[in-house]
């Protein structure tokens, strides 16, 4: 029963005439129950907003560790540079997607292939969306455009970045999530009027829409762009091009995992959804599973590939480790939410092996990813949005996306074969939009020579060259060694002087 | 209609005589309701201090982040000495803060001038107070504090640290604070019966309050010790003197773009709060969009701070964006809360310019601030103040500082210089206050020769003469060098043997 | 008055027969109270889900806080190995506590030593619990075996770390926190049916739980492998092997500070629990004092370990004071909840003591713990387990507790000595528990030669000899150095080229 069918006519009539003022009465009384249940508006949305947007913050603090994750994996001559990207990723990301990345993925009501309100966030109280709401989103974008950045490292000219990365948040990625999340969206599994194969594409925190978007990108960046100078001896070898700093991978890969706790639990957007009123399982109770899911399939993944690389390589490898813990983090966004924990493992130790997979084809085509960016997100984000189309339980699909108890979930789950279908339909989706958008401008800017530093550039460090110095002084500065009397004026400053 | 109104005695005479026992139903009803209006109160208390809480702890990591920026920015020899006051913020502010910094600043009724209740939190819910408000104040406090320990960094003895840190964090900020935030201050916003030029001062979450006064005090204690050795050469050009980790810069960069979301939407202290019962807007739609125009002023201000100096210095330097970024953070801090998300960006335009020029400016006149401290933080924070009363707008003041509809709010958005008058006392008191009490201090430091170390020791750095040693050990220690046979004592064992 | 009590039959009588219909309009009052009062139940869990689930999320990231910590106070030959640990900490952590540790402590109803329900989360709501209660106990179990880890840092074989981590974090911690925290644990103080002495052990957040076990595994560890070569000279002398960056540690010390606001505060797992409803004194005052008591400890001891090692080594030693705050951490840790922020400025006064006399003693008998954790967590933890038994405070306790008035409280409060007996109880058997499993197993591991590496590979490094290559490369690379011709394939390769 809810709080809204107190009716003071119906309730007048029940007292009846002998009452003195029936009518009065029960209007007294149903405008309490009225205020009741505008009290509980307020809180239901001071809750939702309270977990949203530390979500978001959550989600947020993942740039600061894709930023240390990328400058640990990369040369110390090339740390400015990347870092420089990172930080680029979420202040141009604000911009873009506050100007139109938001309305493009989010501005219902659309024509299905890309949202079209809420420009600069204009009436975004139209539909049930606010601030908070496009806070998430821009934390999610920003996180795409960082995986890219990462398998380009090292090479790319620092123009040809600012061009593809606000193409990608601003245009190619909202497109995508509007396709997947968006309720208009022709293959979200939210169109509940419409739903692809009856069913729609289950990506919950977005395996696919994050993790294959910024992975595809990546692939093509790469490729286009070639290896970084030794990477490939000149017999075809692969010659380790070892990362300057394990602690600054560690740090980013644990910030990463907590991040990663804003990125799935989160993306239920609200909390206070109970399934059967008074009872203490509700959403609150699938936020929280969530959460164990994604920390049983990182946890797989890093064990898996702990001995797997020990077998394969004779050691204990931090950085390999880290990679597979985010690997299996990738594989389990799509399905985090509609899986059980047990599902979760399965999904982590296959993650683990695609990964190490993905590496060895990559090795094996002389493709160079200083991240494994586009092994980790685009082939273990492959996998996760099949392992969700295999384990969907039925109760969490419905829990979490609503309609009628027919709709399809997994087929070891029993729920036959048209997920499975939606989901190689989304792989395939994604692969070609993502091909056919960044891979021509990937193409253009080389075309223009705006996409590869030269390679005396690149022999001597992007930092050097393009970013005022190189990002680490432990040595005593030169004022220190010669003494107090030296004074003299560094070319390399990186303050202009005042007469310059 | 709020759940107080539930009169038994009303709904009795309603039921009338001819109902069996009129009072008695009208009062189980009533108590029904007041039951309910209880639990509000309940979960209301419950949701707000989670959202405080939860802030305040964000703020608090910002003091992880300044630390990071601190160690990054100076040279590694200083990196020992920079990391302790730090450390030292946090601790002794959180003693000096409870015994009496908090009283000073919150301690109503009070003179307007100084707070004087809740000595070591005594009695400190006879207002409308709390320990989570204890603890969000005081993580504010320690970040004043943080501000200036940059701009002396690399010169200054640690005792006249201990000594100006107390004093600042003790003293000085709690009774600006009380000025301009506590409901009794002579400027607040918030003293709604006796309202500085009928309005007050909109200081939302401190650009004037916080980076003001650490900028200001940064000033004083830079100008009184003068640069650093080797800052400016014979001719008076400047010499960089680059910090010896980008890494840590960055790192801490993103630690505190990741804490102001604590910072500024956490300012409002409370989430739930409905502007309207029932519907979708209301205080949580004020907290994220507060959110946002936080993160819009950043990021215009590090996207114009890129392309500024890339046109001035001629490189893409990250460290320069970071500060940018923070300055755009900075100069949001005040009107964050009452102004529009379009407005963030000229805010943030305009602190990028700001700091520019204040750095130009520092340069010429041969100011030395090894973070850009006074500069970043009173500059762009002293613009802030004037931003706010340019462009607060009259529904968003209301909603936040409530009184009445007549209340002035931004001179371009229509409302009157009032604002902008207040605003410009501020600028002037907080200068002044600081001035005269920070001044005098730095300067009776520097006559006791308690506050510039020598410059044998400043060549040599404070962690070897004053910290137990360098910072850093990458290189193979004595140990393994000499192998298994040298077991010598190290002169310099920070650990004390036994028997000394 | 609870929601509960609107009886239709009741008020229906009172109506009266007069009344046209008044079963009807009593059941349609009633039945609106009744949805009221669920959906207060629903709120409630939402917010206390949403209050531990960031809790928990806030104890994770004292995993990267001890990776930092760890890290940096070793040498940096040894660096990849002590953050391998650290990351798997957390993800073997995963697998084992969700098989069965949770089991093992929470699986009630039990026999009073060991859970035995809810293996791999199978039933998991057949009691109070919620997936957010395994995913915050899980954060804590792998805290305890993080501080094992380094009291044995920088000598051991990984193979000994993964059988000891698996064995603490599988087995011997879920147990002790079952006696002290599950309410059928024999020791514990919510088992109202059977307390101990009539009050049971008040270890709120675990200085006993979970840094007395993790400390006295460690010092086990640290006693049966002997010191680091070098860290004794031939006269006994002990000699500081200094850790390779500070910055780490100050970083990891800050990540765990913020972090304990999620350990402490959090391990009220609800926030929303009036204490007399409608009143604005709640759980929520309890849950902000209880972050105060731990801001002061910690601030206490890091001002007293300043100036005491200021006394003792004649610096100020930044690591010291690091140590030393998180030494008044691991101490308030017990008695956070239920002592008055004063007495938590004795508690970390003393606790800084402490951590001084300890580290004396433990150099006096040539004890070595690379990260002091012994002494830390082991000797503080024991220290806040006995502050707790003079400091706590009735009401506190009883708040926190519940139980009856007549319960002991604090033997300096007036409470009498019954709860300190408990307490003594409390840290002879932790002692006697890990003491009895884990040092067996480390010895087992010393006879069949799986405990401690060569002194070959000691002396080298781990991190060349086990885990691939050294941690960091600031130094060019030798192909910038060689040119662009040198295209040799490094022996060590971390990773595996195609044709191996």
């Amino acid at each position: 029963m809810s709080l809204q069918t107190c009716s003071a006519d119906q309730l007048a009539q029940l007292f009846g005439s002998n009452t003195t003022d029936p009518h009065a009465a029960a209007t007294l009384i149903c405008d309490q129950f009225a205020a009741v249940s505008r009290n509980f508006v307020d809180t239901g949305y001071a809750i939702d907003s309270t977990y949203l947007l530390f979500s978001a913050y959550l989600v947020f603090s993942m740039q600061l560790g894709f930023a240390m994750l990328c400058a640990g994996s990369v040369r110390a001559k090339n740390t400015m540079n990347i870092m420089l990207t990172n930080v680029l990723d979420a202040a141009a990301g604000g911009l873009f997607y506050y100007l139109f990345g938001f309305a493009f993925a989010f501005g219902s009501p659309s024509n299905g292939f890309i949202g079209k309100h809420y420009f600069g966030l204009t009436d975004i109280h139209a539909q049930n969306l606010d601030y908070s709401n496009f806070l998430y989103q821009w934390a999610f974008a920003i996180a795409a455009a960082g995986i890219t950045s990462g398998s380009i490292a090292e090479r790319t000219q620092f123009v040809a970045y600012l061009v593809y990365s606000s193409f990608l948040t601003g245009f190619v990625y909202p497109v995508v999530s509007h396709w997947f999340w968006s309720p208009d969206g022709w293959a979200s599994a939210f169109n509940l009027n419409n739903l692809l194969f009856s069913t729609g594409v289950i990506d919950f925190a977005g395996s696919g829409v994050v993790h294959m978007v910024g992975g595809v990108a990546g692939l093509w960046g790469a490729l286009i762009e070639g290896p970084r100078i030794g990477r490939f001896d000149h017999t075809g070898r692969a010659v380790a091009l070892r990362g300057h700093s394990a602690s600054l991978v560690v740090l980013g890969t644990f910030m990463l995992w907590f991040g990663w706790y804003g990125f799935n639990p989160g993306s239920f957007n609200r909390i206070l959804v109970p399934y059967n009123s008074g009872s203490k399982y509700g959403q609150w109770s699938a936020v929280g599973r969530t959460a164990v899911t994604t920390t049983l399939a990182g946890s797989t993944a890093a064990l898996t590939t702990l001995f797997g690389k020990r077998v394969l390589s004779g050691h204990w490898n931090v950085t390999d480790v880290c990679n597979g813990l985010l690997g299996g983090f990738a594989a389990i966004t799509a399905g985090c939410a509609v899986v059980e924990p047990w599902a979760a493992i399965v999904c982590g130790f296959v993650a683990s092996v695609v990964l190490i997979a993905c590496n060895k084809l990559a090795e094996r085509v002389r493709f160079d990813d200083p991240l494994e960016a586009a092994q980790l997100h685009g082939g273990c984000g492959a996998w996760g949005v099949i392992f969700t189309a295999l384990f969907a339980k039925k109760e969490y699909v419905f829990e979490a996306y609503g309609g009628d108890a027919s709709r399809p979930h997994g087929l070891f789950m029993g729920g036959g074969g048209r997920l499975l279908a939606a989901h190689l339909i989304q792989i395939l989706v994604i692969v070609g939009w993502v091909s056919a958008t960044m891979g021509p401008l990937f193409w253009l800017l080389k075309k223009l020579n705006l996409l590869r530093i030269s390679s005396e550039d690149e022999l001597a460090g992007m930092d050097m060259t393009r970013h005022g110095g190189f990002a680490y002084a432990y040595e005593d500065d030169e004022t220190q060694k010669h003494g107090i009397q030296l004074r003299k004026v560094e070319p390399n400053s990186s303050t202009p002087t005042t007469d310059e």
